[in-house]
């Protein structure tokens, strides 16, 4: 079991210089967005739709869907709730599909559709992920969101765990996954205080929200791989063929 | 003496989403465009007019500047030279102007120009540039040309090389200049061993141009800073009245 190579790709706004042939694409954004879309159909949500604008949110109202938005780190005025992983707990969520937007991570999936498959990473899934990964056999892009376009640490400092975890013997990495990877390594003995020095960590903790960085942090708290089918993120489990 | 922040902007494609207001650029093509500028200038070039496509340097024919082009990492044909550094040695360059257009360097130099001024870094001239920027009491934009819009590592290095001689107490960083600082620290013990591992320092290789790298990992070879004045880069002591 292996990939065919590892790519790392920091913006968002870099995606159109990267080849997608036979590609699966990890859109990352640690803080918050793919850390809440893991959790959240962890705990039974049926579907999550991003969506990269406010308006096109607005257009699921009354749908009986839950509406979420997040800009610059709140939630938007008049939505249910932003991304914040403690909004995405099952007593909330179960059997609900989801409406979201956020200022990076949901633009970031959208901007990845012409990779042959699309999945979400975060901390909390890293572990099902990598297993996911290391069966399809295909060549990996890891998305960094980012912040507005420019580079974040913390989606970095990701996709160097997993390129860490995914390459094998002769794997090619490029550049960008070379570099992730040794931000890891020097990150991984204290991730926590690491996190801290990044400029969106203390964006947040502006905010109020260091219970949010500290879960957003925790390894393998779930078991589901988010995939995109048609413009539905759904858990993995839920595309296999009923035996 | 100080600056005002350091930022790293990780790929040409990037600037825009980057304020310039008060700001210095300074563009980062380690292999090779920006050290065989620091090197042409040095060595007692004229001036330099990069020029982002190969029409525009054609455009310069019969006008008694030399013209030199690159592409892939060759020299395009029917070019006086390329983008080596051995190019720029005294004996060919002095006293000319010399009109240059390479894959990635001269590209991001006009895509700087929305910058209050823009300088040319590399290993070679890097004390010199560090002094001169701690002069200027502004923010400092470091600008990694990259390959083909996508992240390297050398000129990232580089601009960790950067950041670590030009912080002071209390200046901000941007996460990328975070983690260039965390490259270049874990770079620094043996440069070119840390190099072999980009993917570009492999495609050279291929080019069979190791002596090229070699000297583009040299330190202070030269005193010089290049400064854009208009279309041209001429040495920041050429823009010096004289007393």
């Amino acid at each position: 079991m292996s990939v065919k190579s590892i790519r790392v790709c920091l913006s968002p706004a870099l995606l159109p210089y990267y080849d997608f042939t036979d590609t699966v694409a990890v859109v990352i954004d640690i803080f918050r967005a793919t850390s809440s879309m893991c959790y959240g159909l962890a705990n039974g949500a049926r579907a999550i739709i991003p969506v990269a604008e406010i308006d096109e949110c607005l257009a699921y109202r009354d749908t009986g869907y839950l509406l979420a938005a997040e800009r610059d780190g709140k939630v938007v005025d008049g939505f249910d709730f932003g991304n914040s992983p403690f909004s995405y707990t099952r007593d909330k969520v179960e059997g609900k599909t989801i409406v979201l937007t956020t200022t990076n991570g949901t633009r970031a999936i959208r901007h990845c559709q012409a990779a042959d498959t699309v999945v979400i990473g975060s901390f909390l899934n890293i572990s099902a992920l990598t297993d996911w990964l290391l069966r399809q056999d295909r060549h990996v892009l890891l998305v960094c969101s980012g912040w507005k376009n420019q580079f974040s640490l913390e989606d970095t400092v990701f996709a160097g765990a997993m390129t860490l975890r995914l390459r094998g013997t002769g794997v090619p990495l490029d550049d960008a996954a070379i570099a992730a990877q040794s931000l890891y390594l020097e990150a991984r003995e204290d991730l926590d205080a690491y996190m801290t020095r990044s400029s969106h960590s203390e964006r947040m903790r502006y905010l109020n929200i260091g219970k949010d960085i500290a879960f957003c942090l925790r390894e393998n708290v779930v078991n589901v791989v988010p995939v995109l089918q048609g413009d539905q993120l759904v858990s993995s489990e839920a595309l296999q063929p009923v035996s």
